[in-house]
Parts: structure tokens; sequence; C-alpha cells
């Protein structure tokens, strides 16, 4: 897509600090890190999200980021997978990406801020609403 | 594993809310909801987190993350998909699961809560230390 900031990304026509690449994903460095080794995975193919993103690329994509996180661990001491899927759920740039967001014990962050929970009562009617 | 809620959720000895379910994956609403629908998508076979799971078995799980993300988006209005892995990383259930987390319009969540990004001035430094 010509206005899409990653496909320029992917295309060369803008640079990224490039950590893997294969055929089908991209993986580079996010400009704006909150972590050190704040990384994005995106199908080098443009889709949106994972609404329209069909399970070829889904895979490929998936399989990269198994391996950038294998490698990670390494270096890290665990690993956070973020995603956001249309607006509503702060998804910013709209070409499908995964953030990997490496984690350091006792680094003081918190990607999981939600300590209260919902009333539990509705949980049988919401499993009727949403099953498949 | 003997010790492991999911793997009793998956042999039928605890009970769940189930979404979906085929031959290698299952689905559930978490007992402990952030917002309506709050969903773990988990393998039925024990894996800790993406370090272990197998290729096989991530490819099932990321179908059905997919697959369940686009019949919620019918009811919502945008998801984010969360997976920790390690402790460093605040996992607390060791058997590999996403997180599904439906959102809405104005829901006043907030799953991106890093706003002040890093110094950016190493990211060359860290591309060619993280580089596969």
């Amino acid at each position: 897509m010509d206005d899409c900031i990653f496909c320029k990304i992917i295309s060369g026509d803008v640079p990224c600090y490039k950590i893997y690449e294969d055929e089908y994903v991209l993986a580079f460095l996010d400009i704006n890190p909150v972590v050190n080794g704040h990384t994005l995975v995106i199908p080098k193919k443009h889709f949106v999200n994972i609404f329209d993103v069909d399970n070829f690329y889904l895979e490929k994509v998936t399989a990269a980021i198994k391996k950038i996180s294998v490698h990670y661990n390494q270096k890290f001491d665990g690993i956070n997978i973020l995603n956001a899927n249309d607006k509503s759920a702060q998804q910013s740039v709209f070409h499908l990406h995964f953030h990997i967001i490496p984690r350091t014990i006792d680094d003081g962050k918190d990607f999981w801020p939600y300590k209260e929970v919902l009333d539990k009562t509705d949980l049988k009617t919401m499993a009727e609403r949403l099953k498949l």
C-alpha cells in the first residue's frame, strides 16, 4: 500500500534496524521502543490486522515470532507478545504487526495493567453468547 | 502435567466456560476477566510457553486465535492479543496461553501502558546485538 509506513520499510524506501528477514516476514526494532530490544514482526504482504490476514502469512509470521523469541530468551529473561487489531484496540499502524517485548528481571514494567477483575456472575451468559 | 490447572481443564477435571475446541486447541473464558469476553486459547498438549511449544501446535493455536478473533469482531470493536513467556514477563500459569481481549469503543481500557519511549540512540547497537 502506497501510504503504509511498514510497506515502505519492506520495500526499502524507509530504513529500519533489521532483526530478521525471510521470504514472507520482516522483523525490525520499533523506532519508539518501550523496552530494550522492542521488536516488530510483520508479514511482507499488506494485511490490515488479524481479521484479514490469510493463514499462510499468519503461520509464517508466527514461526518467525517463535524463532526470534527463542533467540531473545538467551539475552533477556522473558518475552511478552502483544498485538492490536483495530483502532478500538489501540492499533496505530494499519499493517498487521506483533510486538515482541523482551523483559528483564525487575525491569519494573507492567504489561498486565488490570489487577481488578470484572464481576464474574455472567460468565455463563457470556460463553453462550460467544461460543463458536 | 498433574499439577497444571490448564491440563485439568483440558481433561475435564476442572470445568470451564468453553468457547471453542478442536483436536489440538481449547479456548475458554478467563475466570478472572479484565474485560467482557476475555478468553484464553491453549494447546491441548502441555507446553510451558512459546520457548518450548512445537511449530505444529503453535500453528493450530494461532489458527484458532484468528478464527475466534474474526468471530468476536462481529460482537466487539477490536481485539488485543497478549501473551507472556516466563515469570519475568508476568506469566502466571505455566501452560502456554494467549489472551484474547475484546475491546469496545471508549471502553476506557489501556493495554499499551507505555507512552514514554526509551532513548533511541542505541538502536543500531541493539540491532547488531540481536540480529538473527
